[in-house]
């Protein structure tokens, strides 16, 4: 399982006191962008390139224990589902040992062109099996 | 179906040129604001009295097409499931005639004392029941 | 003076139980967003047709009175300077009839070609003086 | 100097392509609750223990060149200004060895009893010269 460390910031946090729910979504995103990175495939350079976009068709949010300013948070990526031109990879948040939240994000690859997906290239379904644990 | 209308703002957009995904939950939860705030629930009172807790335990977001800077969006809040001591509801985000997105939130009413669920009032329960269609 | 109305809602909160501070400066460009659509210059036209960037390059924040969820908020723009190839706009967030905070922010206008100042068009100079009021 | 090493995201950016303007405030007060935790003064502890709050009470941003997704970034931080009950920051961003933004907080500590300007205690008027550099 690919894992990403981060904190949370006052940025994170709404006037409840605890990390807006939303933005899970956001740190699920960032741990996304690492390990993207970290295969070959910065989103980056995808913008610069221009030729391919991997937008987020669906997500899920499932919040079992409030994340609060000064947390360490660990986000864990494996891979739930590896489609045809889509997949969808499965996050766990862990904060002082428990698990404080689970999401789903799912990416169709779409041609920059046309913005119809198109089959995911073979050395991006290899990254992915190969770093990512079954989810 | 209870209504809110907005706009897409900047600070939504990302460098892709669309409404940032996590954002369209933001912007979700502003037409829950909105619809508490007209059955006589607004979260900030419920804040200040510090009685009731009101927190997300679920949301699940699919994305259709993309939504841009200056886009007028309405967002169409039902009814989709009324528990005992929670609620689901249902967003259908509307831009120039098209369905962008659909969107849920699963919501827990908590006793701020205890952090433990409370069932529903009656008042809000008739409320949302009255002002939402089902979905 | 040009004015906008608008609302707090949770995303702009922390933990401090207030708005956090960076968003008060992204509402204050909400604002300017309203303003330019209202005087023939939307950015949403500007970021389509490609031919010219308006970024801010100073803005400064003055924090008077926290605001809170919930908060109707009125943003007034006034014109502070107006320079060959840059403008500074100063906002006055007013809530409950007392000043909340004021902001500024300085706009340079760059030709998309080659990233340089160009002098403002007869038009939105124009438009900027007779829309604002001087502050 | 104070230094704190973060990396650009997508949540960061705007549909210009480039960092949304007030975001660098708020990377600039995560580099500040990276300080805070340094030196002690933890503001997750202060929020906890209700006794102190330490608002930005005025900011500045002067924007030089634009930030994109991916960038590494280093934000020093510097003592612009120690007074009796505030203290200003400097913040220097930097990225591939230019200098892309400066800015500025002042904090002004107050009690959370009565909501007044409180003299800075000694050990937080220590950490802060012994740690920062004069900006």
């Amino acid at each position: 399982m690919f894992s990403f460390q981060t904190r949370i910031t006052l940025a994170h946090t709404d006037a409840a006191g605890v990390v807006f729910f939303p933005r899970q979504l956001e740190l699920a995103h960032t741990a996304f962008e690492d390990l993207m990175r970290h295969i070959g495939w910065a989103l980056e350079t995808m913008l610069t390139e221009g030729r391919w976009l991997l937008p987020v068709v669906r997500a899920e949010a499932d919040y079992r224990h409030p994340l609060r300013l000064g947390n360490e948070l660990t986000i864990g990526i494996g891979l739930q589902r590896l489609g045809d031109s889509s997949f969808t990879l499965a996050y766990t948040f862990t904060h002082g040992g428990h698990t404080t939240g689970t999401f789903t994000t799912t990416h169709t690859l779409l041609s920059a062109e046309d913005f119809r997906p198109r089959p995911l290239p073979a050395d991006l379904r290899t990254a992915l099996t190969e770093t990512l644990a079954e989810a």
